[in-house]
């Protein structure tokens, strides 16, 4: 069947642009469904939605935007890009999503896409995908695939033509090809957080998973990983989880640092009463940019990861408040929830003699999951590090356990 | 003709999935050439091109790479990789380059790209294109198209098969229907520098360069748009400038803030000794993003350009060591150069009354300029402000008549 591909553009600035890519895909058998995010219209074009068509979906009630503060209109355009589109994606109006501009479209293009499913394919071509902007707020935890412009989005130029020219024959061969939306579907999958520094016990306990016959992905909880992982739970798609690695956990409360950006871990699973098998890997340091190292760093033992992030280990002061922090998200928990705890060091570079080895603090997290966890919560001690096969396998085995009893109820 | 589709990967990790998009890729009519970067080969996948071939292209002459420092190791196929690619390419092995995986593959992936004519499709599938990276150390100033995997790539599961999918049928979209490497040409293109608070001075005098009849492709020179020119005018492809906003510059004095990234600028059209009109548009300020600011800020003029950057203006004895850089560069243009001077503001809110306007400052740039370049050095004062209609009118017709000139001789 024909697949359209929507295009979110400003046509008061960007008509000849929107010309252009709209030929280019139609010749390649799609079609496109336009919808325009600019304030003054366009003469040569008719979008299917218009910018006020966007805004009301909003709740903004504007006869025209023309008047309307520049600041507001965006709000109004962003508010209701993100109503409309899962609207107008559930009523098959399209199956992919192109958007092309500078700062301000960017803004709202990555919006519409952020609220469609991972699968349907996204592409942005924005002037502003280069230099020191971060990703975050471009991607959040989506596939939000981002094409730089590289110059100005402005006339139909050698450059732009053929920055464009790729973009509709990505966009369209995606819709063509590929572009199926990943969907909650019968088969159980298991979420898994793992980071360089857990890896070895992580991967392990996913191959055992895999034997089994289960399918298991994988998410690094380095501020974008364990967010996505729980967005998954909450739609369904993630069953059973294997976390890992809650050293998102550490970042949230410093609120700094590499790993900074997934906040509430644990809840998502807690919620929905999967089951969870949990262990407090990675939770005992925090990766700070070598440039904002925190002034007590005489105090504390540190290991550069590489040039630019150094690992240091956390006060016990500081790991008693992580602690609490598992501990009350745990307790919270509505469906069965066994806590796996590696005596032996929760990352690599634990063991006696390593540089971040300090048995009173892991200890001090020890004691305070101990004595705070509810009763009907399993606890496992395994003396090993959490590299080693025999934590992999008590973690595996526990899921496993789970799975089979969740099976037979 | 049957395109061809560059894999770059590490077959010792990602045989699985190189296998996958492999299939995929064939399926929709290309072909792939495969090009290892792992340590340790493969059993089931033969690649065109081994590690071991890679590093040798740099100079290493490793019988194998397995025993090498993993740093070394790196070392070795980042240099390797960007010195092969050109030469591999040139011989016709490929068309487009696909890559996926981590933090090492990513940097080798990328690093083969930016060796790559723009046009040329390029898409990185990377776990680490999100979070706090930022685009600088993945897309400099190529069309490198960037998707986020989500989750770690490791085996086929509903996740990686999605995402491999869009990737795998994106990059055949662009080799089969575009794909075309920009090129130097007969024509010749224009190039100008703009960004926000020039735009309307630096617009307009493109379009009067447009209604002449001459091809423009303006870039912002907000830290990469500078560069990314230059790196044109090195190629071949732009043949003539209205480098109208050099606040470039200022930010490289700094060494820091929003801008920063497009060092040396000004050198590439001196020393290609193309027509060059200049004007020191956006030099006046430098932006720092709201979290920086310089501690003597209630000495300085300022105004808040979003929530995040401030544009804060610079005092009288920095502007004069702009100038002076400014000077010393163009001083050493083996072509025709125009300076025009806006005597009432170098960028948006600089008029009488308004948060930057600081007569004094911008007084003392001029007096540099008028003082230190060279006489034949054609400066044209314009009593206007750079966004005014006789500033572009004034520029464009100082192009013309420089490309006038040229084609008499």
């Amino acid at each position: 069947m024909e697949k359209t591909i929507a295009i979110i553009a400003s046509l008061d600035t960007k008509e000849a642009e929107v010309a252009f890519v709209k030929e280019m895909i139609e010749k390649q058998g799609c079609k496109t469904f336009i919808i325009d995010v600019g304030a003054k219209g366009s003469e040569s074009i008719v979008p299917h939605i218009r910018a006020e068509d966007v805004a009301r979906a909003a709740g903004r009630e504007w006869d025209s935007i023309y008047d309307i503060p520049k600041h507001e209109m965006i709000v109004g355009l962003l508010e209701g890009i993100a109503v409309l589109m899962p609207e107008l994606y559930a009523q098959g109006n399209f199956d992919a999503v192109l958007s092309l501009g500078g700062a301000q479209n960017t803004t709202i293009g990555v919006s519409a896409m952020k609220s469609l499913p991972v699968g349907l394919p996204k592409l942005m071509v924005s002037t502003i995908a280069c230099g020191q902007r971060t990703f975050e707020s471009f991607v959040d935890t989506k596939d939000i695939t981002l094409m730089p412009s590289i110059a100005d989005i402005s006339g139909i130029n050698n450059l732009t033509r053929t920055i464009l020219s790729n973009a509709a024959a990505a966009i369209a061969g995606m819709a063509k090809h590929a572009g199926v939306p990943l969907k909650s579907g019968q088969e159980l999958i298991v979420g898994a957080t793992l980071m360089g520094v857990t890896n070895t016990g992580v991967a392990e306990a996913v191959k055992l998973m895999e034997k089994a016959g289960f399918q298991v992905i994988s998410f690094h909880s380095t501020g974008v990983g364990g967010r996505a992982m729980e967005e998954f739970i909450n739609e369904g798609t993630i069953g059973a989880v294997m976390d890992l690695s809650l050293h998102e956990i550490t970042s949230e409360m410093f609120g700094k640092g590499f790993s900074t950006g997934a906040n509430n871990r644990l809840t998502a699973a807690c919620n929905a009463g999967i089951p969870q098998v949990v262990a407090p890997g990675g939770v005992d340091f925090i990766d700070f940019y070598a440039k904002e190292l925190p002034q007590d760093l005489n105090k504390r033992k540190h290991i550069y990861h590489n040039s630019n992030i150094v690992h240091v280990k956390l006060l016990e002061q500081e790991i008693v408040r992580v602690g609490e922090i598992i501990t009350e998200r745990l307790n919270k928990s509505r469906g069965p929830v066994t806590v796996i705890i590696p005596l032996r060091g929760l990352r690599q570079n634990t063991s006696p003699g390593e540089a971040l080895y300090t048995p009173e603090v892991d200890n001090a997290l020890i004691e305070v999951l101990h004595r705070g966890l509810r009763r009907d919560i399993k606890i496992v001690d395994v003396d090993a590090n959490i590299n080693d096969e025999i934590f992999s396998k008590t973690a595996a085995a526990e899921l496993l356990r789970m799975l089979e009893q969740q099976n037979m109820e």
